[in-house]
């Protein structure tokens, strides 16, 4: 198994909501048979039912809604860019779990939940380089 | 906000287990304060508490463990892989929720949960174009 993420899936409840939020953000997808499909660079966003989901996963959703443990971060080049998304995450209806400040490793980040509890941490992170095409490159921690 | 992801973060009970996991599927990653960063592509899998992960984005990890309603995939190239991983990850402790099968949109594919739960699919869509530096690239599906 190469290191690889081809699609990240984020079961909603609402996917005219979900839709309307990520649209909000400048994420335009295309939607398909009730599913919508937004290309992130070199992977895919796709908002789906959660319920569906999890039946096609052949799991049981046994939280309705909670904290499962993911979180997902988007690194991006200024504080000041920091601040504007969460700020026009927050307007579009996130629920800001850690308003933007200072971090421990020395960046700037803030997170938020989107409408269906998924949890976004939008970061500038000098020690780890953004490309121009926008790939995170991971320092040599050694 | 620019359609992209940066980094997911993948919250766990048990560093060393998840850290053998993912090594196991050849994940190899950098162990650096409590932490493993897999470089994955144009973007970083990490490993880390789950409790700090929840008390570091400020929110309360209400259900202990359960479907958070998120979801990875790996797209792959052929069938035998998809066969081929499942197994892999059986072996190395995952639980198979779906064995590998065909799909309703002509695809072949298989879903685990990692030992923390986490969802993950792999999976052969002969629709979804893989290049060769893995990217996925996904249909015009108008």
């Amino acid at each position: 198994m190469e290191p690889r993420v081809s699609l990240v899936t984020l079961g909603v409840d609402d996917l005219a909501r979900a839709k309307a939020f990520y649209a909000a953000l400048g994420w335009e997808g295309q939607e398909v048979q009730e599913t919508v499909f937004v290309q992130a660079g070199p992977l895919g966003i796709v908002l789906w039912s959660r319920a569906k989901l999890a039946e096609d996963s052949g799991i049981v959703d046994d939280d309705g809604g909670g904290f499962g443990g993911m979180a997902l971060a988007q690194n991006v080049r200024s504080r000041d860019e920091v601040d504007a998304i969460v700020a026009a995450a927050e307007a579009a209806g996130a629920s800001v779990t850690r308003p933007p400040s200072e971090t421990f490793y020395g960046g700037y980040a803030g997170v938020f939940r989107d409408p269906d509890g998924h949890v976004w941490e939008v970061a500038h992170n000098p020690g780890f380089t953004l490309a121009e095409d926008g790939a995170l490159v991971l320092p040599d921690f050694g």
